[in-house]
């Protein structure tokens, strides 16, 4: 149950944005350029580390959502993100994500248990200065959209199939351009 | 020590949003329209807010210099702010803040500790759904502002004036505003 009078239409996030159009903008302004903007992490990876946090957070709407996400950048792979929830550090991915995972790791409990070790051997791996540093972005700001849909007692739904259409969709389309099907024209004057 | 090669002149987030510009943009402008468009909750309110949750994160730049503009908003009333960070239930603050601030408080550890009674309790003292969800919000913001700046190693100094002075500049003119004095004009070619 939303601890506030949240549109009973739209689960997770959608319906915190729907609340607030006026603070939905930066939001999606900000997870379009993390996980969608030319970078030299493809989609599926950054989608990857998006999932990891959520899952760590244990917020349950969001790594459903991203994990559906990163599967449709991944031609389907549901078992890859399954793999990199269970233990990163088996999972079929490249070493350099798996430093990259291991820094997110430590951002999502606190910043400060970065390590210049752990930046060491991210770039032994072949990490660039911006891989590291938007890395530890994708951490931060997936522990404010996590707190921000559980905060709010927003409504979580169980349906697998739910998440998997709308990955496909957002995978496709991106943020900014799916948040139209759920956000007013114009913000609502308070 | 930055973990990765920041601007040395740039201390805290602005240094790692000197380095980033193009994520720099939404995250100022969502710090903007949290904690200065219109609201029923004043700037020194929702200032005190993210101050306590800085200082829960134990980041040492963002409790510094929101705690500085806090004070710069409330007649420079330092003292306030320590007592906030203190123990804020024995603070000179409203009773619904005092509610506002335990559900901000859940958020910071996780979204889904707060519950149906300290919604009920801010009620009862007079928030509204926009200011229950707007403290959840903002939250949720600063336990990604707060891992960002820690996270990347950036430069925090300890020179009280200095924060001082950023905090009644910050305070008088905005954040999108002052971050012109420290982002380029455009964004770097990656």
């Amino acid at each position: 149950m939303p601890h506030i009078a949240l549109p009973e239409s739209q689960p997770g996030i959608r319906g915190a944005m729907a609340f607030r159009p006026e603070t939905a903008r930066p939001l999606n302004d900000l997870v379009e350029v993390l996980l969608r903007a030319p970078n030299s992490l493809s989609p599926g990876e950054r989608e990857l580390i998006a999932t990891y946090i959520s899952y760590l957070n244990d917020c349950h709407y969001c790594q459903s959502i991203h994990g559906a996400i990163a599967a449709a950048h991944l031609d389907g792979d549901e078992e890859l993100v399954r793999r990199v929830k269970a233990d990163f550090r088996y999972a079929d991915i490249s070493e350099k994500l798996k430093a990259l995972l291991v820094i997110a790791s430590k951002v999502q409990r606190d910043g400060k248990l970065v390590t210049a070790d752990d930046v060491k051997l991210a770039r032994s791996q072949g990490a660039t200065d911006v891989e590291i540093h938007d890395t530890v972005q994708y951490a931060s700001a997936f522990c404010m959209y996590n707190r921000y849909v559980d905060g709010l007692g927003t409504i979580q739904p169980r349906d697998e199939a739910m998440y998997r259409e709308r990955g496909k969709m957002v995978a496709r389309d991106g943020y900014v351009s799916v948040s139209k099907t759920y956000l007013p024209t114009e913000p609502a004057a308070r």
